[in-house]
This record gives C-alpha cells, sequence and structure tokens, in this order.
C-alpha cells in the first residue's frame, strides 16, 4: 500500500495530498512548520481522524525544531489542538507528544517528538492491516452466504488510505478481501456536504475494486432491496459506552441497517476507542461553516443560511460489531489504553 | 398565493416556471406542444407530481388542438405517460383527460381537454388549501407543546408551491401557520442529487417563513437532539397498504423520527392515493441518469459509476399520520376515488 504521509527528504517537514484537490488533481504539499500543519488540519487539505493525528505530531515536532522550551510546546500543542474539536486521536497524538518529549532537555526534544510521530505511522500501519485481516474474516463468512454473486459492502465517508497512513480503518477489509479474490462492489456515500466519498470512490478506483457512488440518501432504498449485505464505517471517536462518533449520515444508515437486517460495522484501532467520555452525548459535535453546504462545486445552490453539523452519534444499539486491530468485539472495554 | 401554471394569453399554451434556473433566476418559460410538455416533465424543467400532472393534462389538450383524432389522443397520451414513471398523479391526470373527451366528437375535444386541466389546476388549489388548514391544526397542537419557542419543522424535498398550482402539499401547513402567526423554523434537506431543497429554501424565503437549509445528512443528528418537532413530507404516491413513495432519502428521515419519537407526517391529496396498488414494493423506482449525481454544479465530482435511483418507499408503520384535504387520517382507505 502506498502512503499518505512521509517524511520530506530532508527530514524536517512532511509531505501529504491536498485532498481538496480530489479527485482531479494528486496534489502533494510539503508542511515544514506547525502553524501550516495546523492550517492543513483546519482547512481540511488532510483529513481522516488517524491521519489528521500523525499531522498534529509532526506538527508539534517541527514546533519543537524551531523552539524547543516549554512554552513552545504548550502553545503548539495548543494551536493544533484547536484545530478540530471532535476527533479523539489528534488529542491523544498531541498529548501522547508532549509527554514523550516533555521530561527531555530541549536540545533532545525536536528529534525525540519527531521519533514518536514515525511511531505513530508505522503503529497506524500494523493497525490498520490488523484491521483488515479481522475485517477479512468476517466479509468472507458474508460471501459464503451468497457465493454466487459479489458481495455488496456500503461506506459512509472516507475512513481510507486516504484517511490513515497506508490501508484506512473502514477500507482496509475491502483492500485485503480484493487481493483475496473475494469479489466485491462498494456502495459510496457521497458524503456531503464535503464529498468525502469522491475520496473513497477514487482510492478504490486506484486500487481496482468495483464499486458505484451513490448520494447518502440512496442507501436506505439499496437495503430494502437486498442490495446491500454490511455496512462499514470508520469513526472518530467511540465512547466508553460503545456511542460511535462519525460523519454526519452515519447514524442514518445504521438505522436504515438495523431495520433491514443488515450488519452495520464500525472499524477502528484502539487508539480510537475513547474510555474517559461516557456516552456519545457528552461528545462536542463540530458545527462548521454553512458555505461548505451552500457552495457546491463553486455555486451557489442557495441564498438560504445554512446549518453545518460535522458529526452525528450512532448509539452503540444499533452497532452489530466493533472491527479492531484486536479482533471483531461486540464490547469494547478490553482495548482501553 | 401566486400560481406556478397558467395558461398563456392566448389560452392555446401554458406558462411555467423552468425551475432547473431557480434560485439563481426566475425564468418562465412556455409551452405550446404535447412534445414540449413531454419535454419539460422528462428534463424536469417542472416538476412535483401535482404539477407535473398538470403540465400533462394541457400537454394532451395541446396534442387534441393540433390533431383530435382517437390515434392523436392515444399518442399523445403514451407519449405524456413515458416521461417519469413513480408518480401517480401524472397517469391519472392523462386518463381523466382520455376519459373525458374520447366520447367526445373530435371537433370537441381540444375545448373540453382544455376545461378539464383548467378544472385540475382549481381542484389542485383548493385541495392544497385543504391540506394547509388540516395541517395547521397539527401545527397548531405541536406548538402548544412548547410555546416558548419556534415550532421546528423539517420536510424533504419540495412538495411545496413550486410542486402545485399554488400552496403546495407539505407546504400549505406552513403557509398557513405563518399567516396565522405561529413562530415556524423550517429545517430544509437538500435533497441530492437534484437538490430540490434548493427550490424549497427559495419558496420559503420569498414568504417570509424562518428556515435553515441542511444536508440530507443532518436530519437525525437534528432529532436526536431535539430540535426538530415534526416532519412533514409530500409524496409521489401513497399505495393501499399506506407505504408512501417520496423523493430518495425520505425513508431514513422516517427511520430517525421513529427512533426519536418525532412525528412523521405525509401530505397529500386523495388523488394521490393510489388505492389500486398494494404496497410500495409493487411500485416501479426510476433510475435516472447517474450524472444527476455526478455533476454537481457544472463540476464532476467522481469519475465512477453512479447510481441513481430516485425515490424510496417509507414502510406505513414509520407514518403517523397523513395530512389530506379530507382530514388528518391514519389509514386512507376512506379516501379512495
Amino acid at each position: 500500500m502506498s502512503r499518505s504521509i512521509t517524511r520530506t527528504t530532508d527530514g524536517r517537514g512532511i509531505r501529504i495530498l491536498d485532498q481538496r484537490e480530489l479527485p482531479r488533481r494528486e496534489h502533494w504539499v510539503e508542511v515544514r512548520d506547525a502553524a501550516t500543519a495546523a492550517q492543513a488540519i483546519r482547512e481540511m487539505w488532510t483529513r481522516g481522524a488517524p491521519l489528521l493525528s500523525m499531522v498534529g505530531a509532526y506538527g508539534l515536532a517541527m514546533a519543537l525544531a524551531k523552539k524547543p522550551s516549554d512554552a513552545s510546546l504548550t502553545a503548539a500543542h495548543a494551536l493544533l489542538d484547536a484545530t478540530r474539536p471532535t476527533a479523539v486521536n489528534l488529542r491523544w497524538a498531541l498529548d501522547e507528544i508532549d509527554r514523550v518529549v516533555r521530561p527531555l532537555p530541549p536540545a533532545e526534544r525536536a528529534a525525540a517528538a519527531f521519533a514518536r510521530a514515525d511511531a505513530i505511522v508505522e503503529e497506524d500501519v500494523g493497525l490498520c492491516r490488523s484491521i483488515g485481516e479481522h475485517g477479512l474474516t468476517l466479509f468472507r463468512a458474508l460471501h459464503a452466504k451468497h457465493p454466487d454473486r459479489p458481495l455488496n459492502i456500503l461506506t459512509h465517508c472516507n475512513a481510507g488510505s486516504l484517511a490513515t497512513a497506508a490501508y484506512g480503518t473502514a477500507t482496509a477489509p475491502m483492500y485485503l478481501a480484493h487481493e483475496a479474490g473475494i469479489p466485491l462492489h462498494i456502495w459510496v456515500d457521497e458524503t456531503r456536504p464535503r464529498n468525502q466519498g469522491a475520496l473513497t470512490a477514487f482510492e478504490l478506483a486506484r486500487a481496482g475494486v468495483p464499486h458505484s457512488f451513490v448520494t447518502d440518501n440512496a442507501g436506505g432504498h439499496l437495503m430494502q432491496r437486498g442490495q446491500v449485505d454490511a455496512v462499514i464505517v470508520g469513526t472518530d471517536r467511540v465512547t466508553a459506552n460503545g456511542d460511535v462518533c462519525n460523519k454526519i449520515g452515519t447514524y442514518l444508515k445504521a438505522l436504515a441497517a438495523h431495520d433491514n437486517g443488515v450488519p452495520f460495522y464500525v472499524a477502528l484501532p484502539y487508539t480510537t476507542f475513547d474510555a474517559g467520555t461516557a456516552t456519545g452525548a457528552d461528545v462536542e459535535i463540530e458545527e462548521r461553516h454553512g458555505d461548505e453546504v451552500a457552495l457546491v462545486g463553486g455555486t451557489r445552490i442557495t441564498e438560504s443560511p445554512c446549518v453545518n453539523p460535522a458529526f452525528d452519534v450512532t448509539p452503540a444499539r444499533l452497532v452489530t460489531a466493533y472491527v479492531t486491530d484486536r479482533g471483531v468485539l461486540t464490547e469494547l472495554s478490553s482495548i482501553a489504553r
């Protein structure tokens, strides 16, 4: 699998895709300071809970390379943490870098931060690969029920290669199943307002995985007509009780899956489980600018005021199982870090 | 209420809005023959189950004005009927004109057809006004539960003034409640892929009704957070068992309403009740071109194949009540025509 984040050749910055230009253009950008890393996260050049945690971690390392003081560490942590309020991974990665470097003499901090950020990337690749292997077992069993036709999987948003360092979370089982020769067809939700489904379609096309792009409205109908064997999504945060915070609209697909007896899976690495937050009702839901809704492809589709909540909470009762790096689980307390 | 369809000053054609240009431009077009009427329906210059039935009825009248033979009547009926397969109103209106004119001498057919089409328009205005009055009673009762704040209503698609001759179906109670001084706030679903929500927002803004435009993904979250007091939608067809065929995505909102104890209302005139079709599973769901999904505001958002079902079926069990011209009903057999 190709990597979505790499160090620059001089090692002092990172290379990431400016995903705002996908699928029209594959534009890689170099990020060389914390302010640019914060901008890249806030303006969604980069996105996906795992990947933005890596950009945050490297952002902190870059701040320390410039100025390794305690004050610099605190300020850069605050700057990066303020970019996106909902994802737990970003906060985790920033805290992790802080934990590793704060006891060190300032001169050693930048190198240690870069090393820890590198390790977070490598860990993500391994975690996603493990999610993929456990999900592959599930997909194999689902396919065995209807061996005469492709396995139809629906996904919402992009919890893909483009949201992580390599395999993605929700997509990892798709890539591994495709490699294993299981015939697959993926229903890709558009995911308004930011159309991250176009990113999922882009990466599935790149990997040769058959798929169709549909509006967010279509999934319920497809399930009613028996055209979906399972739903699998990623998540920005799973709370202690198993509630799933993910891209706005996920809850509607979980309801439809439940109503039609379609299994609903949530793929996550252990780092996305937030045992410290009791339920989804306790998660702050980011409200983004209404222009993300009103402006479509540069055209203003309405002059009316727009409201733009970015995430919703799928109650644990609607989740069939969590596909994690530790296995397919119906309860997550064992993976709390 | 201003009219969405009128005869041209010479009486031989009709004036309708080219809704594809809304909300950017209010462009009225004249339609003067059956082929153009069929094109206007097929290409969705005009839309909304009631309104397109009127365009179809006048289209048949225009065909008879040109050539009043039995063969001409049959051919024009077939041409117009083939434009959109899901809406029951169009077929009803075409059959109604046929029924009225076929026994007449050819020379009298065009005038009789125009007269019957005019009557269908006037009947629609009256039916929608009645729906509005019955819905107003509902809205008044809902508002009385929380008199300290505006009544929050969510709607999907455009079952509005722009979809009918004047008041709309789902919007009629909104207009009457607004006139009656009940403080209202309408959540308007975007309604991908064709963004008919922009039409609803346009007509609500024109009437001064407070509203916010949201993505189709947002409604479940808004309901979870207590921000929706009721959902009301129109419908293209309600089958004998009460299943509701409406714009794709309606089913997802009905599921969310059910899950959150929010009442889910379907507004319809008796003409939209199809007692001759047993259940929603028996309704042909129109599949439209994938480019409606892929091309947003002229920009191609994906190169991947797109699938575009235009309607879905909301099971009767998810409907709190039907708001009809005959009253607020939980069962429709009494209004079968």
